[in-house]
C-alpha cells in the first residue's frame, strides 16, 4: 500500500541516485551524542512515521529497513507494516545487526552514506574497521533532509540562562582554566566540545532546547586566548550576552559551525573526544585532531560542596512533592476513583512543578500498573493506560530537574493484597538496593566490583536484571551521566567522593508485574587508617520511605534492617518540618520500622 | 669491597663490550615464563649472590642494580650490599622501575642486550615501545653465561613419565585434534607452544624438571601432519618413546629448538602466543608466526569428570594428612616439645608424602608464627625460624601435587589465647571465604564480579588485602594456572563449569600476626531457569575444619553459621573412613558447630 512514508521514501532514494550512493543510514540522532533529540533531527519518524526514541532506519533503492529493540517491536510493526517497511527486531536470534545486514548485501552496496554530522567519528571508524574488508565505503554526506523535508521544524530557539553560581559552586572562569591546563598538560593548543551537558557544565548555562536536559544546542571551541560558543544568535538575552562577554567567550552562529570552527583553528593541534565528536568534525580537522577522552565528564561526576547542599536539597523538596502525591493516590483510590498510570504521572509533576526552583521533569515518568512494570522503559499511552486496581504492584520511577538538582527514585508500591512470590522478589530487590547503599570500600574501588551487592541475593533465587545497577546523575543537567556506572560490565573508572549514582535493582515477571527501588547515592568519605589507607561510603540522598507492606522481614538480616529503620527515621526528620500535621501523620506511618 | 661477585659481573662487562652493549638485563627466568626456575637458568644468583626467587639484575660499566619486591628487601641487602651492588627497592615511593631507571639514563646508554630467549615477546615489545622516543634499543643477545659461567649446572634430567588418562579423562591425541582444529579455524598451519603446563597438559606427560611443577623443559611444535616435542633425549625412557611415537610426536633435542623449529615450520603460518613466546622465536618466525592467546590455557582450567573425581580424591588423601599432622603438632605442643615454623612443615610433607599417588608439594609450605604469618610469601629458613609458643595464630598455607590432583590449603589456627582484635580478625576473613564459597551467579560472570563477596564485610572495619582473593589450579600441574581469577582487577575470563579456583582472602598485622583461608572452589552448575538462564555456584573439594575457638560468632549470619556448619560435617563424613579411631575423635571435636 503507498503512503506518505512511500513518497517521502522514493525522495530520498532520488536524493540517493543524485548523489551516486548505493545505500544510506538514516539514525535517530543528534550532532552531540545526546539521549534526547530536537524535533529538527528526527528525519527518521518524518520519514518513516515511527514515534519511538531509538532506531537506525537503512534505505536501499529497493527496501527500506528500521532496526528497533525489544521495547519497540510491537510499536514498530504498527507504524511501519503498513508502508512496507521492514521492521528488524534488534537482539531477536537471527536478526542481524545493521552492520552485519549491510555486509550480507555487500555485492550490491558498495556507497553507504550517512549524515557525517549525526555519525560520531568513533562510531564511523568501527564500521569501517567492518566494511573495508567486504570493499564497502561509508561516506560522509551532507543533510539530505535539507533539501527533500519541506516543512521541517526549526532548530530550538529557547533562551538560554546562567546557572547561578550560588548552585554551581564554582564559576565559568574557573572550570574554562581547568580546561585550558588540562589542554596544556595534553600538548594541545585548542580544545573542541561537541557534547551538550560538557558545554552547559563548564559556562554554567542552561536551556530548554532538548526534552528533560536542560541544555543548549551549541558547540564550544576553547584555545589558550579564546572560546567561541557556537549558538543560535536568537536565543542570547543581553544578560546572557553581558554574561558570555565577561568570561570572554566569543558567539558564533551554531548552523556555521563547521566551516567556522575551521577557521578558528587554523593550524593548531586541537583536543577532540572521539566518542562524542562528529565524523565530518574530525574529517575537517584531520591530522590537527589529537583524539582524547574529554576530562570534562570526569570533573562534572564529581560535585563541590555547593552542589551536594542543592541536591541534598532538591531531595527534601521532591521528597515532599512524593509525600503530597502519593497520599492524594492513596486517598482518590480509597474513595474509589478510576485513576490509570497516566493520572499517577499528573499528581506526581503537578506537586513537583509546584517546589521552589523547578524547571521540569528529568524524564518522562514510568507509572507501570501489574504488568506493565516488567516493561523497563515503559511509558504509559493515554488509550491505552492501565486503570489501577486495589490490587498487586504499581512501579513509578520519576524525577525531576530543580535549579539546585535532579531526582530520580523509583519506588514499587503494593495497591493491594500481595501474593508470597510477590513480597519475596519485593525483599530480595530491597535487600540488594540496601546491600549496595550500605557498601564501604576503599579508594580506588569501581563501580563493576560493588555490583554484585545489589545481585548476590536474587542470584540464589535463580533472579536477575539485565539493566545496569547505577548510572551517574547530573546536577541541574542530564539524569543519565558517566563516566561511572555500577553494572555487570567492566567500567575503568573508580568511584571518587561527590559522585552521584544510582542504585536501582529489580525483578521483572513477564506478563506479571516488575518491581524496582531506587535511591541515589552520593560517595563520601567514610574513614581512613594508616595501614589500609582510605575508604568511601554511600549517602542516599532521596528521602522516601520503602513500602513495608510488601516486605517478608524473613529475609531481611539484622544489618539490613538496622539500615533500613535508620532511613526511615531520617526521612521523617528531613520531610516533616515542610509537611502539615495530616501529612506528617501518613508519613510516619509509612516510615514504620522492620521488627 | 671485592668479591667473588664483583669479579663474575667484571667478565659480565668484558663480554659486554666485546658485544658492544652499553648494558645488559639480567631476568630471573627461563625460556618458558615459568613461576619456578631450574638452577640452570639461576644465573643472576651466581653473578650477584641474591638467593631469592624474583628480582631483575641490570649491569652498566659502572654499577650493578637489583630489583627485589617488598618481601625481599632485607634480603637482598644483606646479599648484595658487600659487593657493592644497588638493591632497588620495588614499589617504595621514589623507587623508579627498571624501565624508568634505564629511561633515566638515556644519555649513555644506548644499546640494552637481553637474553632473547628469556623475555617473551610481549614484555620486548612493551620496552622497546618505552625506548623508542629515547632512542634506546633493546636488543636480543644470545646468553652471555654460556661463555662466563663455568660451573653452570647442567639442565634438568629427570625422564618424563606419562599422566595415566585414568587420571587425566581425556587421551593426549583427543587433546591434540582439539588444538589442531583451533590451528585451522585461526588461519594457521601451525602451533608453537612453549608453556610448559601446556605441554604436560597437551601429551599427557609430565617430569620433575621444574621445582613444585611437574612438567618437563620442552617445546611442543604442531602442524597438520606431525608433531615435535623438543626435550633432551636423554630424558625419554623406551615406553615415554613408544607413547610418543604412537601419537606420531617426533623427538628433537631441546638445546637446538631454535634452529630446528625453523626448519620444520618452513613457510607455514604459525599460531604463537606472545605472552609466552620467547622474543627470539617471534623474530625468528617473523611474518610468519600469528599472534594469538593460546587456547589451551582455558582448556587446561575446565576438568572433565575424571579429572574431577581424582580432584575429590586428592583432597580427601590431603584431609587425611592434615587430621594427621595438626594432631602431632597438638600433641607435641602439649607435651611441651620446642617446636618451630621449620617442624610444621616437615610433619605435613611426612603424612602428605605417605599418601597413594603423592608426587611432590605443590609450592614451598608457608608456616608463620606470629608476625611471621603477617609477611605473605613467608618462608621459614632453618637459622630464623619462629618457636611455636602455645599463644596467637599460626598460619599454615600448603599443598601437595599427586596424580590425580594439586591441593592448595590455608589454616590459620590459634595455639593458644586470642585477643578480642585477633578473633575478629579471624572471623572477618572467615565470613568473606564463606560468603565466596557460597556465592551463586549466572553464566558468564567473572571473578572480578564477585571478588568484593569476600572483601564486603572487612572493608566495613577498613581491613583489607593487596592480593588476588583467588587463583586457578592445575590438575597434576601447577598450583598457579589460569586464565580465571577472583580479584580487584578486571579479568575478561567468565568462571566455567569445572574450573577449580582458590578461596582465600586474609588479613595481615605487620608486625603481629596474620590470617589467611583458603579452599579450593569447583564451579559447578546451581540450576537453571527458563527466564534468567543458567545458573552456577561453588563446590568447596577442599575438606578440614576451621578453627571454630577463633571465631566471634556475634560476627557471622545465620547463613554464614548454616554453611560452616554443614562443611564441618561434610568433612567429618568425607574423612572419618580413613581414620583411626583416635584419629576421628580428635577430628569430631574440631568439626564442631557454630551456635
Amino acid at each position: 500500500m503507498s503512503t506518505i512514508y512511500n513518497e517521502r521514501i522514493g525522495e530520498l532514494r532520488q536524493w540517493m541516485r543524485a548523489n551516486a550512493l548505493d545505500a544510506v543510514i538514516v539514525p535517530l540522532a543528534d550532532p552531540h551524542g545526546s539521549e534526547y533529540v530536537a524535533s529538527f533531527w528526527k528525519s527518521l519518524r518524518w520519514l518513516t512515521g515511527f514515534s519511538g526514541s531509538a532506531a537506525k532506519c537503512f534505505v536501499t533503492p529497493e527496501e527500506t529497513c528500521v532496526w528497533v529493540d525489544s521495547r519497540y517491536w510491537l510499536q514498530a510493526h504498527k507504524q511501519l507494516d503498513e508502508s512496507g517497511i521492514v521492521v528488524m527486531e534488534e537482539g531477536k536470534p537471527g536478526v542481524p545487526s545493521l552492520t552485519d545486514y549491510i555486509l550480507a548485501h555487500h555485492e550490491a552496496i558498495k556507497r553507504v552514506g550517512i549524515d557525517g554530522l549525526l555519525c560520531s567519528y568513533k562510531s564511523a571508524v568501527e564500521m569501517r574497521n567492518e566494511f573495508s574488508a567486504a570493499g564497502i565505503e561509508l561516506v560522509s554526506i551532507a543533510d539530505p533532509f535539507a533539501e527533500i523535508w519541506k516543512d521541517r521544524p526549526g532548530l530550538p530557539s529557547d533562551k538560554l540562562f546562567v546557572h547561578p553560581e550560588e548552585f554551581a559552586g564554582e564559576s565559568a572562569g574557573s572550570k574554562l582554566a581547568r580546561l585550558r591546563g588540562a589542554m596544556t598538560e595534553a600538548g594541545c593548543e585548542a580544545v573542541l566540545i561537541a557534547e551538550l551537558s560538557e558545554i552547559a557544565w563548564l559556562l554554567n548555562i542552561r536551556s530548554n532546547d532538548v526534552r528533560c536536559s536542560p541544555v543548549a544546542i551549541s558547540y564550544l571551541y576553547v584555545d589558550e586566548k579564546e572560546a567561541i560558543l557556537y549558538v543560535d544568535p536568537q536565543k542570547l538575552t543581553p544578560e546572557m550576552e553581558a554574561y558570555l562577554a565577561k568570561l570572554n567567550v566569543k558567539v558564533s552562529p551554531y548552523l556555521t559551525a563547521a566551516s567556522s570552527i575551521d577557521e578558528a583553528v587554523a593550524g593548531k593541534k586541537v583536543m577532540v573526544d572521539p566518542s562524542t565528536a562528529s565524523l565530518i568534525f574530525m574529517e575537517m580537522l584531520s591530522d590537527r585532531a589529537v583524539e582524547l577522552q574529554s576530562p570534562v565528564g570526569l570533573w562534572k561526576s564529581v560535585k563541590n560542596p555547593v552542589q551536594v547542599e542543592g541536591i541534598k536539597n532538591a531531595h527534601i523538596k521532591d521528597g515532599v512533592a512524593l509525600v503530597k502525591g502519593f497520599m492524594e493516590l492513596e486517598r482518590r483510590m480509597g474513595a474509589g476513583e478510576r485513576l490509570t498510570e497516566i493520572d499517577v504521572a499528573e499528581i506526581l509533576e503537578r506537586y513537583r512543578s509546584g517546589q521552589p526552583l523547578f524547571l521540569e521533569l528529568s524524564f518522562d515518568t514510568i507509572a507501570g500498573y501489574g504488568a506493565n512494570g516488567a516493561v523497563v522503559h515503559y511509558t504509559a499511552e493515554p488509550s491505552t493506560a492501565a486503570v489501577l486496581r486495589p490490587e498487586g504492584f504499581l512501579l513509578v520511577d520519576s524525577g525531576a530537574t530543580y535549579l539546585d538538582g535532579t531526582t530520580d527514585i523509583t519506588r514499587t508500591i503494593a495497591l493491594g493484597p500481595l501474593t508470597k512470590e510477590m513480597k519475596r522478589d519485593f525483599t530480595l530487590v530491597l535487600k540488594g538496593h540496601v546491600d549496595l547503599a550500605r557498601a564501604v570500600f576503599p579508594v580506588g574501588t569501581r563501580g563493576a566490583q560493588l555490583d554484585v551487592l545489589a545481585r548476590a541475593d536474587m542470584w540464589r533465587y535463580g533472579l536477575t536484571y539485565l539493566h545496569g545497577t547505577g548510572h551517574g546523575v547530573g546536577q541541574c543537567l542530564n539524569v543519565h551521566e558517566g563516566p561511572q556506572s555500577i553494572r555487570l560490565q567492566e567500567n575503568p573508572v573508580a568511584l571518587l567522593p561527590g559522585m552521584l549514582t544510582s542504585d536501582e535493582p529489580g525483578i521483572y515477571r513477564a506478563g506479571r508485574y516488575g518491581i524496582r527501588t531506587e535511591n541515589l547515592l552520593l560517595t563520601v568519605p567514610a574513614f581512613s587508617n594508616e595501614e589500609y589507607g582510605e575508604f568511601l561510603c554511600f549517602e542516599s540522598v532521596t528521602l522516601f520511605p520503602y513500602d513495608l507492606s510488601a516486605v517478608d522481614s524473613s529475609l531481611l538480616n539484622k544489618d539490613e534492617i538496622a539500615w533500613i529503620n535508620e532511613y526511615h527515621d531520617r526521612v521523617y526528620s528531613a520531610l516533616s518540618p515542610y509537611l502539615d500535621e495530616a501529612e506528617c501523620c501518613w508519613l510516619r506511618a509509612k516510615c514504620g520500622h522492620v521488627e
